[in-house]
C-alpha cells in the first residue's frame, strides 16, 4: 500500500464534456487511492513523501480495452486485406507459432516491454489458444506492474488445422488455464474468457464457456460486428439469432455481471445497440484498426448519446500502434470523417470526450479507475513535454492536445498503476 | 558535383503499381545523378568511394508538396474547427507574428531543423505574407541542404486587418521578394508564387501575379476545393467562374509551364478535374489535414485513373505531423475509408501507390526526382530499422511497410539531396 503526495499539473475528465485542470497542485494518495487535489499540502498529510513533478502534466493512465499481444511482431505490416482474409493470411499463421513456449516468451517479452514504456496502465488482451503461452504472457504482465485481463483464445470451428481445438480440448484447456492462473496467485493479472468470435466458436463451445463463467465468475471479451463479410457469415452460422450480438447473448455471454467487452461494433443494427445498452456491455472502440482493415468507422457519438459503456483500444495489430496516445488521435479523426462522410447528425468527438474514453470510459471496466477523483485508484502518467517544440508557450489544454498528437514514449517520465511506480 | 557508390538495399517505384527491390546492391552516383544499380561495382566505377549501408533500406527522398512552415509552432493543437474558422482562430493570429524577424527566425529555425532530421528531401512551402520573414526561411532552407520552393503569401481581401496587404503592396512586395531572392543566388531554394486562396486574393491581385509570373517564369501554388464552405464562398466571390479552379484559370494561373500545385482538391466537380488534367496541375494530397479540419477525403484513385499529376503532402499544421512517413500512412488509410464509406468503385491505394505519390509522384515537380532510375537526381533516405522490433525477420517489403507505419526520425541514418549528404 502506497501513500504519498505528488506535485504537478493534473488533467482529467470526471465528465466527458470537459477537462478538469489543476495547475501546480498537490494530489494526495493514501493506500493507493486518490484522496484529493489541493492547492497546498493539507497539514494532516504533511508527513507524506512529496514526489516533485512540478511543470509536468499528469494524466490518468490510459486504458487499452482491446489488444492482441500475440500480434505484436507483425504490427505495421500486412495492412492490405480485409478482416477474414487478413486473419487467414497474416494472423493465424503467426498465432500458431505460440505453441512454442520460447517463441511466446520472445514476442510477449518485447510486447510487454513496449507496453510498459508507453502511456497504458491497464489493458484487456487476447493471447492465443495456447494455454502455456498465455500463462507466460500473464507472468510477464504480472512482473511488469501493469494491470491486465488476459484471455486464452477459444476456437473450435472454421479455423485452420494448425490453429484449432476440439470443443472438449478448448473447454478443458480453459479450465486448466484458469486453475493454473489461480494457483499462481497473480495480484494484477486476471483471466478473461475469450471466444475469438462467433465464426470460430461452436454453439457447444459457447455453452461450455458459460458454464465456466458461472463456475468462476470471470468476465468475457470478444469481437462484434466489425466487418460486413463477417456479419453476413455470422447470419449464416447462427440463423436463429436476430443479430450478431444475440449469437453471444443466446448463451448468456452478453452480461454486466461478470462484465463483457465487445471489440469494434462498427456496424451494429439498432436492436443490437439496444442489447449492448441493456446488458451494460463495454464497446472497445478501435478506430485505427477499423480503418486499416477497411471495416469503417463505429458511430461512437450514437453510443455515447445512448449511454453505452465505451472505452478505447488500439487493437494492435489491426492497429499499427500500441500507443493509446495515437488511439485518442484516431478516435477524434475517425469521428470527424463519420460526421463529414456518413451522418451529419452525429457531431465529432471533442478532445475531452476522446480523452474520457481512453481514461474513465475504459477505466470503469476495472473499477474506480481513470480519473483523479476521490477514491479512484491512482493510475497516472507523468508527461515531460519539454521536447515537443514550444510546448511551454501553450496553455495546459493545448499542451495536452499536443501530447495526444505528437508525444511518444520518450515523453513519459513516470508511470503509476494503482499507486505503484512502474517505470 | 558528387560521385560515389553506395551499398545497401534499394526500394523504389518506377511505376506506381509495384516496388522495385534491389537487395544488397550497389548504386552508382555520378555528378549527383544515378547511373544505375548493380549486383557488383562495375569495373569502370571501381575507383569511386563506396559508402557502406549494407543491411539498411534506402529509399528515394520523400517530397512534401504542401506544407506551411509558419504554422509549425501550433501543430498538434487547435484541431477542433473547420477550415475558415480554423484560419481565423488559430492560423491568422499566429502568422501575423512573422512581421517580427526574430520571431520568424525562432520558429523557422525549429521547423527547418525538424525537416532536416526527417525523411523529406524536398518541399513546397507557404511562408507568410511578410517578405523579410520569407527570406529568413529561404536562408535557413538554403543552409540546410534541402531543396525547396518557398512562397511569400499574397492576401489583399477578406483577411483580418492585422494580416492583410493592399493590392499594390502585395504586388510590390512580391516583386521585391523575388529580386532579393535572385540577388541572394540560392542554389537549392526557389521562389514560388503563392496567392493564399481565392477568398484572400482580389481579381486585380491575381492579374498582377500573372504579370509577375510572365516576367520571371516561376511556378505557383495555392489551395483548391478543400472545404465545402470555402467552395460556396468562392462561388459568391467569383460568380462568373464555372468552378473554383476556373477562378484561378481565368487569370492564367493554372498552367503546366510554369507548373502549378493545388493543395487538397477534396471536392472537385468533374469539370474542375478535367481542368486539372488539361493543365497538368499537381494535386497536393494532404490526407491528415483533410481529416483534422473535417474537410473529407480526396478521391485520389479517381485522379490516378484519369492520369492527373498527384503528389503527397503533410499540410502541417492542418496535418499534425511534418513526417512524410505519416503522410504515406494516412494516404492509405484515407483511401480505405473512401472505398468503404464513399464509393466502392474506387479501390484503396496499395502501399506501392502511396509510396509512389510520396516519391516520384511529387518528385516530378522538381524534375527527374523521386526514383533510383538512371539519370535521376540522387535523393535518398538511408533507414536503420533495427530499432523496430523484429524487423530483421521480415521481407524487405514488410520492412518498408513497417517503416511507413512505425518509423520516426531516429530511424534515419543518412540523407542525400541531389547527391549531397545533408545529415
Amino acid at each position: 500500500m502506497n501513500s504519498f503526495v505528488m506535485e504537478g499539473t493534473f488533467v482529467f475528465t470526471p465528465k466527458k464534456d470537459e477537462f478538469v485542470i489543476r495547475e501546480d497542485s498537490f494530489i494526495v494518495v493514501m493506500n493507493n487511492k486518490v484522496v484529493g487535489i489541493f492547492d497546498e499540502v493539507p497539514s494532516e498529510y504533511s508527513s507524506l513523501k512529496i514526489i516533485n513533478n512540478k511543470g509536468n502534466i499528469i494524466i490518468p493512465g490510459l486504458i487499452d480495452l482491446h489488444v492482441h499481444a500475440s500480434q505484436y511482431k507483425f504490427r505495421g505490416s500486412g495492412m492490405d486485406l480485409e478482416l477474414l482474409d487478413w486473419l487467414n493470411t497474416y494472423t493465424f499463421p503467426e498465432e500458431s507459432k505460440f505453441k512454442d513456449a520460447s517463441y511466446a516468451k520472445k514476442i510477449y517479452s518485447a510486447f510487454v516491454d513496449e507496453l510498459k514504456l508507453g502511456p497504458t496502465t491497464r489493458a484487456c488482451m487476447f493471447a492465443t489458444l495456447h494455454k502455456d503461452a498465455t500463462l507466460i504472457l500473464m507472468d510477464l504482465l504480472e512482473a511488469s506492474g501493469l494491470e491486465s485481463y488476459v484471455g486464452k483464445i477459444n476456437m473450435d470451428r472454421n479455423s485452420p488445422d494448425y490453429l484449432v481445438e476440439t470443443t472438449q480440448q478448448s473447454l478443458n484447456e480453459t479450465r486448466n488455464w484458469i486453475l493454473e492462473a489461480l494457483k499462481r496467485n497473480y495480484k494484477n493479472t486476471k483471466c478473461i474468457l475469450t471466444p475469438r468470435f462467433t465464426p470460430s466458436c461452436s454453439d457447444e463451445l459457447m455453452s461450455g464457456l458459460k458454464e465456466i463463467q458461472d463456475d468462476y465468475g470471470i468476465p468475457l471479451q470478444s469481437h462484434l460486428s466489425e466487418n460486413k463479410k463477417e456479419i453476413e457469415w455470422v447470419k449464416e452460422l447462427e440463423p436463429w439469432a436476430d443479430n450478431y450480438g444475440e449469437a453471444y447473448n443466446q448463451f448468456g455471454l452478453m452480461g454486466d455481471c461478470p462484465k463483457t467487452i465487445m471489440a469494434h461494433c462498427v456496424s451494429c443494427p439498432e436492436d443490437e445497440v439496444s442489447l449492448l445498452k441493456e446488458k451494460g456491455v463495454y464497446v472497445a472502440h478501435s478506430p485505427e484498426s477499423n480503418i486499416n482493415i477497411s471495416s469503417g468507422i463505429a458511430p461512437i457519438r450514437k453510443y455515447l448519446d445512448k449511454g453505452l459503456n465505451v472505452g478505447l483500444s488500439t487493437d494492435m495489430s489491426g492497429g499499427s500502434s500500441p500507443s493509446m496516445f495515437r488511439a485518442i488521435q484516431f478516435s477524434i479523426q475517425a469521428s470527424k470523417l463519420y460526421w463529414r462522410l456518413v451522418d451529419k447528425s452525429y457531431s465529432s468527438l471533442s478532445t475531452s470526450e476522446a480523452f474520457y474514453l481512453a481514461t474513465k470510459g475504459g477505466g470503469s471496466f476495472f473499477g474506480k479507475v481513470g480519473s483523479f477523483e476521490e477514491g479512484f485508484e491512482f493510475d497516472a502518467v507523468v508527461i515531460d513535454d519539454s521536447t515537443i517544440p514550444f510546448s511551454s508557450e501553450f496553455s495546459v489544454l493545448n499542451r495536452v492536445e499536443k501530447v495526444i498528437y505528437l508525444a511518444d514514449n520518450s515523453n513519459i517520465k513516470e508511470k503509476y498503476v494503482n499507486g505503484r511506480s512502474v517505470l
